[in-house]
């Protein structure tokens, strides 16, 4: 019954670049040296975007060069094109996400492409990333609903997951960029890629911002769902949804799936110390519900007068 | 496929408890009334537990009273004994709401009895209240965990529900005091409790505590729960666990289960705008993620830039 599920920490690329300060560098070195220590699948390092699109990862070499690699965990970044990809190569991470968004106005507003000359530019990345023997994941935006358009069509998801398997992609992720999935829209489109390009890894990335995240993350599970994306405190979020709160937690994502007996190979506990130190590292408040109540067997002292009280 | 559920709301009980302030009797008679608007199967509207243990409840006579009673709706309250009882007849309540502890150092810390004396005194309640026609539901704390004993045997709350069952109980409600529920325990115990007291109405009471609230409602409805409670703007706790957050949040149980297609009954409009007057009756900034990011379809305007960028 014990099912072994890799979780993808995201927070150093998706936290990170929606944070209104600029992180020095020496910091996210530290603050992915200690993820490594969790027991992650994978990190998300990076991007190596345009430093004038997003200034705070400007520093993409510098990190991917700066942190200690542990064995077993995969060391990803974001890669937006083959002019990314170049710079990308020299870190040599183990694995490269491409993004583009299942709606056309989100991969317009977010991208500044229609969703043709994404996928374009993603067939593109893949095939020269196929000459490195350098894998590449895609991640699919707005694949439960998008902020601008409304309901997505699964069928455009379906589509663009077969094309890009077709291309070379080594997986998929469904992401709810603005937290818009319900469980039973998560489980139908999970069991649904998951006929469409069978044997393919597929990932599934959420968001908390109607207060479903880990509901999601069940009804993804149990339609046999095994990798998961999660942000440390629930950083991240999304420009376009304003008041939106971020990613599902990683914590939140562990704590459930230990208790419910599956192995994620994150330590919880050397997790919680790592979400105590997330405050210094963006400079605000930081935490998540699980951070706050602690672990669900946490023990409560009962009150003094108890004993007092029932004296047998 | 659509199930039609039914949503108790606990927050004029439950919540206000909890807080601070003392609400004025009239703004929680109007507070009431706006909930009545909004479709609730039931309303716990107030408590006949001692004014000197809860002061913040000593209005409950006149809280009764005050508030304009809708058709289809239950209007419930807490009695913690046959005294209580006694008070509360004249209010004419649809229901009364009885309590004890799963967990034995729960029980005591939070009624100031044990176990077996707790028993004894919800017996003494139910007998009396056949004689007066007037139901009486039982709320079992800590069913999934306790805050001082840690893991509760499924056999307590089990054994416990058949002898309410037998005394005349119309229904027990399984809580997750402190929001130690994970789906799998959730989804067991609610099945076991359907075997043991089968016919009998069981209600789900869930804390977001550590985030798992939606996915442990998801996991109780999956196993053929189709009453839940709920608190508006997730208000509530438990004052033995510090740092806890409240109740899983009624708005977002509601937007959940009717974006997965089934009928509660309640008008989320109605009620986000009930959410949106909370804070001034508590006199605290009380929000949730759904209140916050607005319904799962919200539109946002694109940004202004994209028309003229895509001009086909």
């Amino acid at each position: 019954m014990t099912r072994r599920l890799e979780i993808n920490e995201v927070s150093p690329r998706d936290g990170l670049q929606m944070e209104p300060v600029n992180v020095p560098t020496q910091a996210k070195i530290a603050f992915i040296d200690a993820l490594s220590a969790c027991g992650f699948s994978r990190i998300e390092v990076t991007s190596y975007t345009s430093p004038k699109a997003i200034p705070v990862l400007a520093d993409a070499e510098a990190v991917m060069a700066g942190i200690k690699r542990v064995a077993g965990v995969k060391y990803t970044a974001l890669v937006p094109n083959l002019r990314g990809m170049e710079r990308a190569v020299d870190g040599r991470p183990d694995e490269i996400n491409l993004v583009m968004s299942a709606s056309e106005t989100h991969n317009r507003a977010n991208l500044r492409m229609t969703r043709a000359q994404s996928l374009a530019t993603l067939q593109e990345v893949i095939r020269a990333a196929a000459g490195l023997n350098l894998p590449c994941n895609v991640s699919l935006s707005t694949a439960f609903g998008c902020p601008f358009d409304g309901e997505v069509d699964p069928e455009q998801v379906i589509g663009l997951a077969g094309l890009l398997a077709d291309t070379g992609a080594a997986g998929i992720t469904v992401c709810d960029t603005t937290g818009m999935a319900y469980p039973t829209q998560v489980a139908r489109l999970c069991e649904q890629l998951q006929r469409a390009v069978p044997g393919l890894p597929l990932t599934i990335h959420l968001h908390n911002t109607r207060g479903m995240g880990l509901a999601n993350a069940l009804a993804a599970f149990d339609a046999g769902i095994d990798r998961f994306d999660g942000a440390l405190g629930g950083l991240g979020g999304c420009p376009y949804a304003p008041g939106a709160s971020g990613n599902v937690s990683t914590e939140e994502l562990v704590h459930m799936f230990a208790a419910m007996g599956h192995d994620t190979g994150v330590a919880l506990d050397a997790l919680l110390a790592v979400v105590g130190s997330l405050s210094g590292v963006v400079g605000r408040p930081v935490s998540s519900q699980l951070a706050q109540a602690g672990p669900r067997l946490r023990r409560f002292a009962p009150p003094a007068w108890l004993a007092e009280k029932f004296t047998q």
